[in-house]
């Protein structure tokens, strides 16, 4: 039963609100910028009546498998945090100072200079990590330059934060790598920063010393910051070990992002941060700290008990389990590459080497009635009840990623699924059989 | 050692991004924008040879104290979701379902309608509540209507989403009741929403019914919905009771803002709300909550193990908790207006009747050498270690916080250490003594 304004005599005209919810930044951007609003919409589409479980292809998140349940040091260290009852109070808006230092000195050992306390800033998950880069950047008229395909939450928040957006891409046929001619050709001296996302999400390709190095000169050259997302940071199980693009931090400052969330398979505990490698604190010259505190002092804050936790979890989760896991990863990235030869449909220029992800090229001209990527991951919803994430909610347009990140049983028995799904959807007048 | 674009040939004139972190929202507000940086910055005044305790009475967040120790039962509960291991995944962008449903049932005891799942958005603390609103309102022209004192992330969400603000009074005089009439003056066709603070922050004010429904009549006429900020929702402890605003939803649409963080006493928890009290639907039918859905989609969120513990959180407390932390702000707040009433260069106009502040006006004509409020908190701190929160941070120069969720012989000390301050810079040249 809904009441007008106009119909109850009140004297109003409107609700003036309604202009807000129709063309504010949200309303326009609708919900065609998050990943997770495109995964409910396809999940929507499963047929209930199937007996079969829903196999969540989608999204990096294998925290509900047995086989990927966090480290028991770290859930006890958080246990042991919230029984003290002294991280209940209100957190200091960049971080306690034990957690910052704890990961200062973690951070630090893979670079070539030490990170001090007051390079951390915490944050509530690698989102809000984002969050802050964005805001601080944003200014009439500044420019920001993102991978594509990407993680669309950096055009999200440009969005929001009225930051204009420009992509550069990465090259299938080159592993994956930035176009670094490109960012030279879309830069202008409105560009502030750029964006780097390695290990690779979403194609899963790890970046040599040499490229990261390239990216540095560049982003000198240019006068940009990188801003290096690294949350699936030491997630690698090919031959290009992961070197942190803190490592060029000299070249052209870096700030990297990273998280609890992949590498400890937890993110729900919403622990994330900005590490600020500048070696020679242009950052700090710049004032874009001062923005980074600013912005956190008004912005909500991971847990204080996780943050109590955090010199715990760092200094007492052991090898073994960081092992295992890599492990896992090893081997279902293979059964992945190795099953998706066998399905015609879809093709795998790069072979992962790194993160959860896999970027597969949806070949439409094989198949009957599927008119695009996201049509094509309904349908596989509907009839197969497999959720994959389609391309176009990364920027690009019939292609799919797939996450291995799941135990192998249901991953094999995922893939299974969509070549069957093919198989029945292919077209008929091919001359030949696939 | 700094390195200058300029001094190494690399052929870049300037780093660009110079110009956000000196034109960009957060350095023009700098850090004038946040209860958190005024408090860092009085805090940093304290004479670190000063023997006694700092005592902090600038802010709400009593959990250090024992005697404010949380409830064993909310504690228990997520200790026990973060153990089952079910809770380490990405929640649902809105908040687990369950969670919800509880919180629905929980609010709807105290409405004349029910609240559903759908009503409830869950949030990482107040503070990201505050944003969320915030940022489905902002659009080009917009204003919003915030009361002065108020809250300071107010403005400075709103100075981040380019939403204009339009103060109106809170009158010291009235208990600190709205200045409802001067509401239509300031208002105009680019008006969506105003602001209420029940019981209030920073007045420890409690509005009768009979004000929040006019305060929902106004609304009304005017087309705008009601942010009631009820993060103090039920910390009452005078003669008037706590009456949420969504009691008056069917006159106009409400969002509700509320938190474990005051209540619980869990700031540190980071579980907070925005709950839709709107039984007409306008809300609904004006895309409001479909802005609200994709913005929680794109940010993040309150940890899953929490959120999982909630319907425990909410079903398990006990009465005798609640009765115990009303009991000690009785107490305290008592001790607070009869200390005060000692104390020469303060005045408080209203004795705190909820939430855990009292405003009180500084009587700088009584004061030699004191130039303003926070030249009076930062000598304070330094001479006293006791620290206080600027009036001028939440929109009244030469007023100043004082909380009294405190343990009761800090308080007493503290508002000791006060009057001796006040004491020592009595103007000497008054007529009578004081």
């Amino acid at each position: 039963m809904a009441t007008h304004a106009s119909d109850n005599g009140s004297g109003h005209a409107e609700w003036r609100f309604a202009r807000a919810a129709k063309e504010g930044a949200l309303a326009v951007a609708g919900d065609k910028m998050s990943i997770r609003a495109a995964r409910f919409k396809i999940s929507a589409s499963v047929d209930g009546r199937d007996p079969r479980p829903v196999l969540p292809l989608a999204h990096g998140d294998p925290s509900v498998f047995p086989a990927f349940r966090t480290a028991a040091e770290a859930e006890d260290a958080v246990a042991a945090a919230l029984r003290t009852g002294k991280f209940n109070c209100y957190p200091a808006g960049v971080g306690l100072p034990e957690a910052r230092r704890a990961l200062a000195e973690h951070l630090s050992s893979d670079l070539p200079y030490k990170l001090s306390t007051d390079d951390i800033f915490l944050t509530a998950g690698g989102t809000q990590a984002i969050e802050v880069v964005v805001s601080v950047l944003a200014q009439p008229g500044a420019n920001i330059l993102l991978p594509r395909p990407g993680y669309p939450n950096y055009e999200a928040r440009a969005g929001l934060h009225n930051l204009q957006v420009r992509h550069f891409d990465l090259i299938p046929e080159r592993g994956w790598e930035i176009d670094i001619d490109s960012l030279e050709s879309i830069a202008d001296k409105n560009t502030t920063a750029m964006v780097i996302i390695n290990p690779n999400n979403p194609c899963g390709s790890v970046y040599t010393r040499e490229h990261l190095a390239k990216v540095a000169e560049v982003a000198r050259k240019l006068g940009i910051l990188v801003i290096a997302d690294e949350v699936y940071g030491n997630l690698v199980f090919g031959d290009t070990p992961y070197v942190p693009m803190g490592v060029f931090g000299h070249i052209a400052p870096v700030l990297s992002i990273g998280s609890l969330s992949k590498r400890w398979i937890v993110p729900g505990w919403r622990l994330g941060w900005v590490a600020v490698c500048d070696p020679n604190k242009i950052l700090q010259e710049t004032k874009i700290i001062a923005s980074i505190t600013n912005f956190l002092n008004v912005s909500t804050d991971p847990a204080t008990f996780v943050q109590g936790a955090l010199p715990h979890i760092l200094g007492n989760t052991k090898e073994d389990f960081f092992r295992r896991i890599i492990g896992l990863l090893a081997e279902t990235s293979e059964i992945c590459y190795r099953e998706i030869k066998d399905i015609k449909c879809i093709t795998c220029p790069h072979k992962p080497e790194g993160s959860m992800f896999v970027m597969v090229k949806l070949n439409l001209y094989l198949l009957e009635g599927i008119h695009d990527d996201i049509d094509f991951c309904c349908k596989l919803a509907k009839e197969e009840s497999v959720i994959l994430c389609p391309g176009s909610v990364l920027g690009m347009e019939n292609w799919i990623r797939i996450t291995f990140a799941i135990d192998s049983s249901s991953l094999l028995d995922g893939l299974e699924r969509i070549k069957s799904f093919c198989q029945r959807h292919k077209k008929k007048n091919l001359l030949n059989g696939h």
